[in-house]
């Protein structure tokens, strides 16, 4: 009777990118919607967009994590948006409510939500990001990374 | 082309309460749902598990914003549980979600609620809770609550 | 060897007030300094400036705990700011810091404070601020009220 | 006659770290309070307990932001305790309060204060720590390095 949990995967990258990382993003998020999971992301440009902007074109859900108090500051893509008035220390709630982190190239933004992942021990996936440690997975091909983190995320949410 | 902003209402309450004010809060949660809006808690017991039931009844969608890491501490009737790990501060981004808050009888928690979304300039509907200034609008009848809550939010995205 | 914990006495209200107000913030303040404890506040204008200069005049130590980004926020007095970037939230910290709160009036940013504060279980002593619920203290003399939060802060401590 | 701001330098490492890594953490420490400098840490164990003891020996002050919401949790070294109840995000406000960090070795708690604080903007010392990107200023030497972040430090205030 209970609501199934479904598979929450997060996509971070930079808030400013080229189209063709913007839409690798939204292959991903796609790919996640299309097959039964969740979008959370941080809600603004560039990487989020294209990771909302995805999951809309799936059929599916994103959430939009913003840093600041006004929800009108999410991109037009996202489901459901979240204000939080708490600046940067949003990144560390995107990372909390994903079961696996797909990495975009950005900055120091997101070589720290990276960090937030591994430190909670949360299956990080590179495309093309820092590559920072041995327990980041790097991938090329944005479908495959897509596969790949949705197994990862049921797998978590058998455990 | 851009997802249209569903109205949110906020439903904050105590953590243990009566079956009748659950099931109250189920059924403001209920008419939000069956209205086209959202509903955001803060995912626990109590008063958010019968709005999150409500939500769930209604054939629409709960945000449970939740004060530890682990999105399993959700009941089982939120669809989006959003782990946080800020403790209390949690509160803060419940409110900051909604157009329009809903307060049931709870303790100081409920109050601190109250008083963020004073502050923040929300409408508050009291069904019962804490009478602190005037700004707080009293009503009984939960079902009139949430007529009062859709209209207020309406104007709000309206503005 | 290790370091004494000092009592801790918060002091909120308003951040725009009479100057009659923030004289008696700061009489509040410089008893607390004088008698060995630190005072924390929200670090900006109004009660919370009483309430810094009052510690330097002391000749003690103000902790500003502040909502934005930028440390030069902090009223001149303060002798360490602490900048977080967590708008309204940290008003939490505020009061998770302190043994024991003292209140001004305010509006709802002191109401949610002293909800805060309550519900952590913490004594607040009310100088003309709210009056919610039975275990405010109320009084009137700052002086006396000073005397009261660090007799009730040593009794914290010695738990 | 408003107080004279000092620099604040945040020391980051990890909880748990060798007595070598311990002492280093101290001497730098130890060296920006004996020339009016503030320590800014997460208020715990291993690298932690090394600048507050060190700023404790040069007869300075150590600010201990900590991630729980219990005060007893700081390190018996710490002169002024905050507890947050945030979790990890407290590292966001250790490196918002500083002008300067300095990094010693950690896992990926480090790599992310170390992240924020390129983010912000904020120069970032690594002795032996995480080398991401250029703009990192390694350094071996703890004595140096204290030397480094003072004098940056400085400049920033200057600003």
């Amino acid at each position: 009777m209970a609501i199934e949990r479904k598979p929450v995967i997060a996509i971070v990258g930079a808030g400013k990118c080229s189209k063709k990382l913007r839409d690798n993003a939204a292959i991903v998020a796609r790919y996640v919607a299309k097959n039964g999971g969740v979008v959370v992301c941080g809600g603004l440009e560039g990487i989020m967009e294209g990771a909302a902007r995805g999951a809309w074109e799936g059929g599916g859900v994103s959430i939009g994590i913003l840093p600041g108090e006004d929800r009108n500051d999410a991109n037009k893509f996202i489901t459901y948006a979240i204000p939080t008035g708490f600046g940067e220390a949003r990144n560390i709630m995107v990372i909390r409510m994903a079961d696996v982190v797909v990495a975009f190239p950005g900055k120091y933004g997101t070589l720290s939500e990276m960090a937030f992942a591994l430190k909670a021990g949360k299956p990080v996936i590179s495309i093309s990001a820092w590559k920072v440690g041995e327990d980041i997975i790097s991938m090329d091909d944005p479908t495959e990374a897509a596969e790949k983190a949705m197994e990862l995320a049921q797998a978590a949410l058998e455990e």
